[in-house]
C-alpha cells in the first residue's frame, strides 16, 4: 500500500504541531535507520517513511530538513526538505545544523516513556560524534551544542491529538466495537478463545486492518474462571452455558491509528446471571466512572488513576496491577502521561499532566472466582468538562448468541 | 498466528548458540519494552516474544531467565525461567545476576550496525541504574560490573546460520522465485511499475507470505530509462516493447526468515537485445561472479566488496553506490559483516571477517542510458570452497510474457 493523501495529512498534521512546540534556537533530531527492522515511533509519527542507512530527520520552528540515503531520498513525503548522500552524512548534516542557527539539540532519549525512547543506544553516540564542537574535515566550526531530551515535546505532541487524529481513532473504534458485536452474535457453545480470536482475525482481514497489537496477541480472550489475564496467545478453554468471555480488542486500520476496547459476555445458561458476577461488573464500572469523573485538563495522572483504584477498592475488590489508562493513538500505548500508580517502573509517566484533546483508554477488571474475568475498557477523549467517550460505553454484561 | 513448534524450534536453537559463545561470568543482557511497536530485533531473534512493560532476558553459557511483567509471563516460550513482576523489577534483576555470578554485562549497543543497536538509550540508563553496584534498598550488595557491548557475539549469532535457518532462508528464496516466473509470464505491454507491485502483493496474500521489506517499499520496480533506483513506492512508468522491467523482491515467511532476489526482465519487441545493455548484463553478471570467488571464510567484508567493484569499473561502469552484499536472515538487512567498502558510514561493519554457514547477498547494477536499470542480486551461502548459490542464479536477461 502506497502512503496515501489522508495519511500524509495526518503526519503533515503533526509536523507542524512539533514545530510549533518548538523555541528559536532549537532543533528537535530523529536519527534512524532500518526503520523497517526497528521503527522509530516519532519518524513513523511526523513522516511515515521508513529509511535504511543512518538518517536524520531536523525540525526547526520554521523548517524541516531530511539527510537520508541517497536510495530512501524520493520517499521522504512532501514538506521536508531532502538531502540524499552516499558515502557519509557528517559534512550535510553540520552545514545544515550552521545553517538553521542551532544552539539546542532534542534527542529522542527517555527513561520512562517508550514512546520517547526512540533513540538507540549505538546511534546516539554515533550523533554526538558527527556534532562534535569546532572544525573538523568538513570545515563546519560548530558551537558547543546544549543537547536535552524530546521527550516533554514528544510526550505532548504524541498525546494532544488533532481533529484529524481524533476522527481516525473513532473511525478504529467503530470499526472494533462492530467487530465485537459480529462475534457476540455468531458465538456458540463449544467456541475456544482460539475460535473467538480467528473469527476476529477473519473480520480483520475481510476489512482491511490489523489487530491493534499484533495477530500472535490481539485480540486477548478469556473464558471462564481458569483463564487468567495475560498477552499470551488465546488458548484452549472454551464456551459453556454460563461462561463468562472477556476481550479485549482493537483494530488498526491503515491510516495507522488504533483502538483498544475490554468487553465481557456471558453465554445464556436460562439462570439469572449469578448475584456475585453483577456485583463484580457494577463495581468495576463504578470505578471506570470515578477515573473518567477525575480526567479533567490539569490533573496528574496518578491522580486520575487512584480515583478509579479507591472506587475499586472501597467496594472490597482488590486493586488491579496496571495503570487505569494510557494514551490511544498512532500506537495502542501512546506514550505521553499515563493514568497509573506510583510505581518505581511507571517513572515520571504518571507526574505529568491531563491535558484537552487527549485520547485515553480506561481500563480495569476482577476477577471473580469460579466464574472468570470481569475487565472493562473506553476510549475517551478529555475535554474541559465530561470526557467524551469514543466507544459505545458498555452499561451491562451482554449476552452472546 | 500463534507461535508454531517450528518457530520455536528455531528460535530455540539460536539462544543455544548464543549461550555457546559466552563466556564464563558473562551475562547477555537483552532489555526491550512496548516491543510490539519498537521491536528488539535480538530479543525476536532468541525469543521471538512481544513484551509490554520493561523486560530484561538474560543469558549465561547455562541458563536463560526472563525478568517481564505479569501479564507477559505466559507468553514468554519454555526455555526459559521466567519471572512476572508488578510494581518493580530491580529487587528480582538483582537478586538474579547475583544468583548467576555475573561479572561482565554484555547489552546490545553498536554504533555501526543497526541489527545489534537494539537497546534504547534511555532504557540503557535504567539498566545501568538498576545494576548500580553496592548494597540498595533490595539487599543485593552488586559488585562494579563490567558492561561491553553485545555486537561481536549477537553479529556473529545473526550472521552464523544453524541448518534450520538455512532450511527457512532457501524456502523463502525458493517461494520469491516462484512469484517472479509468475509475474513474468503474465507481464502484458501497458502494466506499470504498480501494476508489477500488486501482482506480487496478490501472490504474497495468496501463500501467505509478506514482501520482505513491507508492503509499501518491497517490491522495488523500476521500468526504463526515467525509473532511478530508489527504495520509494512503485510508481507510474508503464511497459512497452523493448523496455527494460528491473525488480528487487523477496518474501518473509510465517517463520520470519526472507528473502532477497534483484532479476531484470525485457518485454520483447521483435528485435534483438541491444549491444550495450548485453554488455551492461554480462558485466554485472561477472562482477558479481568475481564478488563470489572472493566470498571465503576469512576474508574481510571490505575485500569481497572490493572483488566485484574492481571488476565492474575494469568493464567500464561507474561504482555502486552501496554495498555489495549484506547478512540475509530473520531480517533483510541481517546484520554481522557486511561486504561493502570503507565508507565513513560502514564503519567496522565491512572490517569482520567472512565466515563459514553465513548467507550474503551479493548485488549491483548499472543504469544504461536510454535503457534502464540492469541489476542483480543472488543469495548464497558461504562454504569452505565456491559459495552454494541459493538462488537460482540469473544468467541471461529473461523475457517477458
Amino acid at each position: 500500500m502506497a502512503p496515501n493523501t489522508a495519511v500524509n495529512a495526518l503526519q503533515d498534521g503533526k509536523r507542524r504541531q512539533a514545530q510549533a512546540l518548538l523555541r528559536d534556537g532549537e532543533v528537535w533530531l530523529i536519527a534512524a535507520r532500518e526503520s523497517g527492522v526497528r521503527p522509530e515511533p516519532a519518524l513513523t509519527l511526523v513522516a511515515g517513511v521508513d529509511v535504511t542507512w543512518d538518517s536524520l530527520f531536523l525540525l526547526t520552528r520554521s523548517e524541516a530538513v531530511a539527510i537520508v540515503g541517497r536510495f530512501d531520498a524520493d520517499a521522504v513525503p512532501p514538506g521536508w526538505t531532502v538531502h540524499g548522500y552516499d558515502a557519509d552524512l557528517r559534512a550535510l548534516l553540520r552545514a545544515e545544523v550552521t545553517r538553521l542557527a542551532a544552539r539546542r539539540v532534542l534527542l529522542n532519549i527517555s527513561e520512562d516513556d517508550p514512546l520517547c525512547d526512540g533513540l538507540t543506544s549505538g546511534l546516539e553516540r554515533r550523533v554526538r560524534g558527527w556534532l562534535e564542537p569546532g572544525p573538523d574535515l568538513t570545515g563546519a566550526d560548530l558551537p558547543d551544542l546544549e543537547w536535552d531530551s524530546a521527550a516533554p515535546l514528544l510526550g505532548q505532541l504524541r498525546s494532544v491529538k488533532t481533529p484529524e487524529e481524533h476522527a481516525a481513532i473513532r473511525e478504529a473504534v467503530d470499526l472494533a466495537e462492530a467487530h465485537l458485536r459480529e462475534m457476540a452474535a455468531a458465538a456458540r457453545p463449544g467456541w475456544t478463545e482460539r475460535d473467538v480470536a480467528a473469527f476476529l482475525h477473519g473480520l480483520c482481514r475481510r476489512d482491511g486492518a490489523e489487530p491493534s497489537w499484533g495477530w500472535d496477541a490481539c485480540p486477548n480472550v478469556h473464558i471462564g474462571p481458569d483463564s487468567r489475564p495475560s498477552h499470551a496467545p488465546p488458548g484452549d478453554h472454551a464456551l459453556r452455558p454460563g461462561s463468562l468471555l472477556h476481550i479485549d480488542y482493537g483494530v488498526r486500520l491503515n491510516h495507522g491509528y488504533c483502538s483498544d476496547i475490554q468487553r465481557v459476555y456471558r453465554l445464556p445458561d436460562g439462570t439469572p446471571v449469578p448475584r456475585e458476577v453483577q456485583a463484580a461488573f457494577r463495581a468495576c464500572w463504578n470505578a471506570i466512572q470515578a477515573g473518567a469523573d477525575a480526567l479533567r485538563p490539569g490533573t496528574p495522572g496518578h491522580a486520575v488513576d487512584a480515583a478509579a483504584r479507591a472506587a475499586l477498592v472501597a467496594a472490597g475488590y482488590p486493586e488491579y496491577q496496571h495503570a487505569l489508562g494510557h494514551g490511544l493513538g498512532r500506537a495502542t500505548h501512546d506514550g505521553g502521561t499515563l493514568l497509573g500508580p506510583r510505581w518505581p517502573r511507571y517513572g515520571q509517566t504518571v507526574e505529568g499532566p491531563v491535558r484537552a484533546d487527549e485520547v485515553y483508554t480506561l481500563e480495569l477488571g476482577v476477577m471473580v472466582p469460579g466464574h472468570g474475568f470481569i475487565g472493562l475498557e473506553e476510549d475517551v477523549v478529555v475535554r474541559d468538562g465530561q470526557p467524551q467517550w469514543l466507544s459505545d460505553r458498555q452499561d451491562d454484561l451482554k449476552p452472546l448468541g
